[in-house]
């Protein structure tokens, strides 16, 4: 679904940041790296960073420059973090997922970071179709390029519905269930001596409020059941003794 | 809004992802950083790597365990990769944002991240009220620790609603405004002899659905009216030449 999709670097600095872009990708689902006009990197840095990502980064292509690395795609999305002219209309990180994903069915997209120091020039600003800045406090905007690719692909993930959150496999307890559960406490608790007549309904109330706050499972219901039945014959033994 | 919240880091591997957590925090607008049960970690890289945010570095609380940095904490997120037993009622890291916003509201609320290499210890996992996972392919799972925080953070502020896109100061024209440069168009095209009669309701139709792809702002107006004009000008001179 997100093959796609390039991420383009231009002219990074730092090995280092090339290899957690790789991890970021690799955890995201994308798979296509460029880079533009490629520094000596340390190499090495790379493939520490990039951990088990290392496919991505050996699979790595490189290009002259920008223009030869966005030559086959048609929507070209560059990164800013600056907002000066020719940056003003710039779409949040969230906004390009879903655009992106849905060009993506019928043409390649490039998502396009600039140097760690520099950003994209103007020339390379004026290859790309559309502009998004991540969002950051005003304090301090400057994200680490390979954070920056790393939030892109997250939202570009997320916007596939790919992930699917594991579901608790739990069974919710029925109010007949739960208020089969009071019954044994409040006989317990008058049992142990916990509560008299006159604050017993008061309390039980109190029980309820707690055991109500969440949504109580089948398992949950026959914790308290247990241990309410057990202070109960405990209490008995007791009174035999 | 997020003083309330705390970012806790338990026993920290490396002192790079220290500094990158602390960037991490300081562009989404976080800043109580706890580290519970430290190792001796290299703080120059930790220092290298929060590159403007040695602040929140330098402000950090050590605590000697989890139980001691969360102690005045009401909610307790901890964080998980993997789904073992306990670990199964997990919410997403968006999810979990906007719970804990509004949690932060009365409580102090905690972001518990484990170890790079071995996460959140059953005894640890027992501290927190809540649990989340980050969405990644089931392909590569395995997360760069301070690039989980940077989700979680990101999350965070992005549901703040703290940051406001910048908007593109721009006047869309009205259609009365594009009538005019259509018009004008229409006049150049046939006067520099791109188009005759029998072509020019269809190429002007071309032309009209090229030009409304996306909205058209007065200055874009402007512009290709100016071209259209110009162009004319041009090409009535050369006549007269």
């Amino acid at each position: 679904m997100l093959d796609n999709i390039r991420i383009v670097l231009v002219s990074p600095l730092y090995g280092g940041n090339i290899g957690s872009v790789c991890r970021a990708m690799a955890n995201m689902g994308l798979s296509d790296l460029g880079i533009a006009a490629p520094r000596r990197n340390d190499m090495n840095e790379a493939r520490m960073m990039a951990c088990h990502a290392t496919e991505i980064l050996e699979g790595r292509t490189e290009y002259p420059d920008l223009a030869a690395a966005v030559a086959d795609c048609g929507m070209v999305i560059g990164t800013t973090a600056r907002l000066g002219l020719y940056r003003q209309h710039v779409k949040s990180a969230r906004e390009m997922a879903s655009a992106a994903l849905t060009a993506s069915d019928n043409q390649k997209v490039a998502l396009v970071f600039g140097r760690e120091d520099n950003g994209l020039s103007n020339e390379e600003l004026a290859l790309c179709t559309q502009l998004i800045r991540i969002p950051t406090t005003n304090e301090y905007e400057s994200i680490n390029m390979s954070q920056a690719v790393l939030i892109c692909c997250y939202e570009l993930f997320v916007a596939t519905d790919i992930y699917e959150p594991p579901i608790e496999k739990c069974e919710i307890a029925t109010s007949e269930f739960r208020e089969r559960m009071f019954e044994i406490w409040k006989e317990t608790l008058f049992e142990i001596g916990f509560m008299k007549d006159d604050k017993a309904e008061h309390m039980m109330l109190g029980l309820r409020r707690l055991l109500s706050r969440g949504s109580l499972s089948v398992d949950d219901v026959k914790i308290m059941m247990g241990i309410a039945r057990q202070s109960l014959w405990a209490a008995t033994q007791k009174d035999k003794k």
